[in-house]
């Protein structure tokens, strides 16, 4: 599914893929996440769902395979490098049944990095892309990223993770920036869950979501209202203050991302 | 599939459910993965696949009844609040195709923490729970989690999750812990692949991941050895400081995670 042939829409849907066997032996926080979450927040598009998943071709291929048929687009983080458990441009060309062969464009972009001498093998590898696939420059490291219909492959190192998201938003179809508000307050859940309720059957265009947490050992509550709306998004948010004042409490704290 | 019921073996498999649209907006960094990763880890327990998705019925329900036939144990996290987004228990149910009901256990926990008058209908229906499933305590907040045949259903706020994977942890069959040894260096990743991809094809009981990373805008690498078997472990580390060694290197930081 080609989001770019589509008239604009208000939103669009991602899924985000992570390879990486670091994150799941607990040995590495996921920063990527909502580095690439909030990026596409700002570009009206949503985030529906995160794998991660191990360097195992049958994974990766499966996971691709189910996630570009039902987002309009995907991001892969991780397994583009030259050790022998950097599968991931392999396995994507299986996913989508083309040849897996050097990419001159990206030779000439590992030769000119590394310099012909210092481009062994592993390096060399680095230049084996899926065919028809269009490249996503590395200015960190050389090693570039490709795109293949709807899916965008990146180095799954935040610091050159970070340029090719930046390559990729600057070309891809975005919607509508999606806003949200958070209004803070110190009630517990259970005393607001009926008339956030009330609130969500009143604004079924926007997203509520409420979300305890512990600081400095006190239970507080956040109040999260998200969409691309923005009067309603106004409104609602008035309506849910008025809700908290209603209980005996005041809001403490409110914040408004909007791109104006 | 009952892990319990079979003779104990090195390692089970275990996915990871995170119910929660906080984490996909990029609102709140998902910290629960790397604590659950690394209990797990400790108890012999692989994570092999986690998955972030919102809170949508039929999204809830086609992870779980996919995840808990491929794992020996499923986790998940989130939704098991007072309020409207807190389908979890609800969605198991159907996903097991059994009733949602009073358990009356819940009932009498969330009586004793709120008081029959502050047990609003919103906190009442954290009682509801799958028919057939044992409860995992709240000592926080009261609510409870529960476990069904192989999934564990947890809270999602940090604090909470802890307590009930310590629960959950004391009960569940468990194997031998999984060590690891890291041995960083500074050189490039593209030096050391052919080396390491030997080792890897010497110790194929191991996993060997190669992990470049920046501190202070310097290129580093950690090369990470993990497995259950001590002695091949020692032996593969040995041998990888030398390979180090040999490319005009010394190993920077070596640390051994061990039970002993």
């Amino acid at each position: 599914m080609s989001a770019e042939a589509e008239q604009q829409r208000d939103t669009y849907s991602a899924a985000l893929v992570i390879i990486g066997n670091e994150i799941l032996s607990g040995r590495t926080q996921d920063s990527n996440t909502p580095w690439i979450a909030e990026r596409l927040t700002t570009q009206g598009i949503i985030l529906g769902e995160v794998r991660i998943i191990s360097d195992i071709e049958e994974e990766i291929i499966a996971a691709v395979n189910m996630l570009r048929t039902k987002y309009d687009y995907v991001f892969t983080t991780g397994g583009i490098g030259p050790t022998h458990d950097d599968i991931t441009a392999e396995s994507i060309a299986k996913a989508f049944g083309v040849p897996l062969e050097r990419n001159e464009e990206a030779f000439r972009m590992l030769e000119e990095h590394y310099g012909l001498e210092e481009l062994t093998p592993p390096r060399a590898k680095m230049s084996l892309i899926p065919a028809g696939a269009r490249l996503i420059p590395n200015p960190v490291t050389a090693a570039p990223g490709f795109i293949i219909e709807n899916v965008h492959v990146m180095a799954g190192v935040p610091r050159i993770m970070h340029a090719m998201l930046d390559h990729v938003m600057g070309m891809i179809t975005a919607g509508k920036p999606i806003l949200s508000n958070t209004v803070a307050c110190s009630l517990p859940e259970g005393t607001v869950a009926e008339d956030l309720e009330r609130l969500q059957e009143k604004y079924p265009q926007l997203q509520m979501g409420s979300y305890p947490h512990y600081r400095g050992g006190v239970l507080g509550l956040s109040l999260v209202l998200r969409g691309t709306d923005k009067d309603a998004l106004g409104a609602a948010t008035d309506a849910l203050i008025e809700v908290i004042k209603a209980h005996g409490d005041e809001p403490r704290a409110l914040s408004i991302r909007s791109t104006d």
